[in-house]
């Protein structure tokens, strides 16, 4: 990128620009959390996906529906809240005719029963471009509320749920970057990347419980990020204690630098939450409950950024660590 | 268009794949309506604009911006409510640097207090394509509560507000197309089309008063024919009655066949509502305290459909009058 013609990285322009047309709204936030706050635990928030950018043009249309919802979802479920309704923006080349619009409605009434969500209005129009898709979903928070990104305190434990690196590595095997994977593990891997698994049951119960909350799709280390610079803290994560699947195991033994893709990669849609020390049990309980696997993988501490360190506590030498935004 | 590639129109799409996943959602209104009702007076819409679409790729950003935030503030407006709050998606192609961001952001800080509405959440993605905007706007309707499209009843005055066909006939004017026109009679009308101006006075003061309401952006008869099929009732047009700009009649005198467009060409984000024909009085208190003209320009029958009748009650021989949709 020619930094004269296109300056600015993605987060300092919403900074610069958009932050400040927020002013007099607290409950957008500063435009720095997953969603928005309207009063009384509503939630709400918006993600839009284009043909070729978040989803492949040869991916089937209900596949694409279900990610759209999902990625909601998952923004939703890191808030802590339930989601409730959504509104669907299409804007479609005329190529797709009824049988895509067909495909993709399918796709979204399989997701709205298993996620309790409803389309309540939307918005359809033609283009000359890429099937541009966006989803506005809201949702509500239990008591004592929604949890933000800007409450990780020094010592807090830095969990995630899941297994990290699946999405960035499906990317890779979906698209012949990964050769040598066995077949069981490429498919398992392209699937997490096709239809992400957002935790809408284990985001809801951590309300109360987690102090900050994000879910992973910039990536691992840069949603920490997230995390940290709203909270004015630091955060350190151990590589070791990474949960990892079987497939991304089996991809790292092969390739270990791929680690800065599982670091950096994104596209996970796991829930990454910090709570004070003395909840872990009540995090274990909540995970045994919600089915959902849970792993702690560092600690808040004071002053700022996010390392990764090795068993012995020495800072991986990754070419994105330094990864920062305005 | 290829009726086996693409068949449905818009709305048939809607009605056929899309309504069936509001089932539950009272509040989605069968996707019928301006907006969708969230309760407690609340209402959200989405609308989204794509370049070389809804606007030229020539048109300065700020101008983007402003007519973006305006076609949903008319949305909200037609709804009865007063707006809020909103959300922006953004998929910007990598053309769009800091400057274009910078003059599109002045675009929304212009008019956010002219509505009273402030940015509170959003989405920031590449693509390939055209610039594809999205907002979705939240609004509150004081009581009674919002003003739907079905209320509509038989012996119902239909008015609206403003002047009509400004919006078709100022983009015929700006693509040149109007050739034999006065500049600034063309000027009027381009910048009718560039910059629309949301009734966001009149519309909330109709609540209580209006019994159906919509906003014109599909065009005069496809819009009281949204009304006259949710609210299974017939409407009746006067020619003659149709509030014209003094640019617009110029173009009809040279022009006579173009009433067709001003007819049912849209864009002009005037309130076309109903009110029974004993709340005159009223309609005209509250467009007179609003400094908002309103014009009445027929009248609600029984049956269904949209006629459009001259000064001796003869239908006018329209191609598009039989417009409908499913």
């Amino acid at each position: 990128m020619d930094p004269a013609a296109n300056g600015l990285g993605e987060f300092e322009r919403i900074a610069r620009f958009l932050a400040p047309l927020t002013a007099g709204a607290p409950g957008a936030l500063g435009l720095t959390d997953d969603a928005a706050l309207l009063g009384e635990g509503r939630v709400v928030t918006v993600d839009a996906i284009v043909e070729g950018v978040h989803f492949l043009p040869a991916d089937p249309p209900d596949l694409v529906a279900r990610k759209l919802l999902r990625v909601n979802l998952s923004d939703i479920a890191a808030m802590g809240a339930e989601p409730e309704s959504y509104l669907l923006a299409m804007a479609l080349p005329s190529r797709c005719g009824d049988r895509w619009i067909e495909g993709f409605a399918t796709g979204l009434a399989a997701d709205q029963p298993l996620f309790g969500v409803t389309l309540i209005g939307g918005d359809s129009t033609a283009t000359p471009g890429p099937i541009t898709l966006s989803v506005t979903m809201i949702g509500r928070a239990r008591p004592p509320g929604p949890v933000l990104r800007s409450g990780a305190t020094p010592g807090d434990i830095i969990y995630v749920s899941g297994t990290i690196g699946d999405g960035a590595l499906g990317l890779l095997a979906a698209t012949g970057r990964l050769p040598g994977l066995a077949t069981a593990a490429a498919s398992f891997l392209e699937d997490r990347y096709r239809l992400p698994q957002p935790r809408t049951a284990l985001g809801p119960a951590l309300a109360g419980v987690a102090t900050a909350m994000i879910d992973v799709s910039d990536g691992l280390v840069a949603d920490l990020s997230h995390i940290c610079e709203t909270s004015g803290v630091g955060g350190v994560i151990r590589a070791d204690a990474l949960p990892l699947s079987d497939a991304a195991s089996e991809v790292l033994a092969e390739a270990p630098s791929l680690i800065e893709t599982v670091l950096t990669g994104g596209d996970d849609y796991e829930l990454l939450f910090t709570a004070p020390a003395a909840a872990g049990d009540a995090v274990a309980r909540l995970a045994a409950a919600g089915r959902t696997p849970v792993a702690a993988i560092g600690r808040i501490v004071r002053g700022g950024g996010v390392v990764v360190v090795d068993r012995d506590g020495c800072p991986l030498p990754l070419a994105r660590m330094g990864y920062r935004h305005g």
